[in-house]
């Protein structure tokens, strides 16, 4: 028998919520939901990220654009950016009379996941008061205008996008996508590549339906998602975010 | 008065754990633990991450040694690394018949999320079990050695490591650290760097004591961890893990 108690089963529970009803996220729900951020584990106590609240409907209707012509996120009640911030300690270090090095990619990596470790108390906080949310991927895309649109120095990259508001009816009804089973996912040890039968098998169990069918499933997906424009701007656009932390010739 | 709720509360309270005490996460715990970062909100349901559990002993001393020397990673009940793994579904679109595009950096950065969103359930989910977690950024070091140690192939790049245990009678009552006030990480709209003056009180109200001294102490830090041979090392490390995913001559 499983383990449960109220903590498991609202993170088994909780899932992306993507139309909110007009209700507002309140002054305290906002407040609560960025203290729990705040409150996440954070790679040597320094928070290495800076969160944006997005309240100018204007501003909104730019990200809904720049994020792969979303209008849901001009619509919701509460729209966090969650930013890995390699600039807010070395500005301290300068002005405590330090000439730290610059910023490198491991740097940006441990940033990017303290902004995403953040990211997730958030959600977390905002399912416990019933308010439901979605990540949007879509941040990464279009680095030159993001970066005007949210006045981005340099060292600084948009990690996560978080959507928040109480779910509608139709929401609220909506089954949860299937997750993998443990062992498609989970190695004991060293990393093994599953065998093409069980790779096969485990997409199978995960859509558990009479008429699915991998070959065309997967070639679908591939051309939807991973060989779409946006999924090929985010990496063009990461790649200019990249440029600020890698040494050498790329930085001119 | 600030919200409050179980789980409000919860994440609140949560603490990393370093020294556990011998009793072991029994398997129904490991699979709720596991459970809950598969419950985790993930892109497109694509879980773009590999979890692996290390159970072997000496692979979980030689993880002692390549993540910057801290034997308790080899002491702790349980061991977890969160590899972002943009393998997985190229491997599929390939059993599928599709000839996919090579992957690039935005896919590492969302495969990165992915996995450090997963993991941030599984600590909320161990801490709701009376079971302590600390994140292992060191992870990120030794790439060359890591990839031996840990099998892993081109596109898959650990993200987060995790150990678990039962927190120490002194562990649980450590005092937590105190994180910076709202207005110090926090934005409306764009991005503004705090101002001297600002950013020095940001750092005195964080640690408020009556001794605090910004400049020495971020002078220390600096040299402690962000000038540090292994922050130095990180950055070197990541850099030789992002080589798979830039393209042009950085790739040979």
């Amino acid at each position: 028998m499983p383990l449960h108690n109220e903590i498991l089963d609202a993170l088994a529970r909780r899932k992306s919520v993507r139309v909110f009803t007009d209700a507002p996220v309140t002054g305290e729900e906002r407040a609560a939901i960025l203290e729990a951020a705040f409150q996440a584990p954070t790679a040597g106590c320094q928070q290495l990220y800076t969160i944006l609240d997005i309240t100018d409907p204007a501003l909104r209707a730019r990200l809904a654009d720049l994020c792969d012509h979303q209008p849901m996120i001009a619509a919701a009640p509460l729209c966090l950016i969650f930013l890995a911030d390699c600039r807010r300690w070395p500005r301290a270090y300068r002005a405590a009379g330090v000439t730290p090095r610059d910023p490198g990619p491991g740097d940006l990596l441990l940033a990017v996941a303290d902004a995403c470790i953040a990211a997730q108390n958030a959600v977390t906080a905002a399912e416990s008061l019933g308010i439901g949310s979605c990540y949007i991927g879509d941040v990464l895309e279009n680095a030159e205008a993001m970066r005007r649109a949210l006045d981005l120095p340099a060292h600084v990259v948009p990690a996560a996008m978080l959507i928040f508001g109480r779910p509608t009816p139709q929401q609220k009804t909506r089954p949860k996508p299937r997750r993998f089973a443990a062992g498609a996912v989970v190695c004991e040890n060293t990393y093994k590549d599953r065998p093409e039968a069980l790779l096969r098998a485990d997409f199978a169990a995960r859509e558990d339906r009479p008429d699915y069918d991998f070959d065309a499933d997967l070639q679908a997906f591939c051309a939807r998602k991973y060989d779409s424009d946006f999924s090929r701007e985010m990496s063009r656009s990461a790649a200019v975010y990249l440029q600020d932390f890698l040494p050498g010739p790329q930085q001119e």
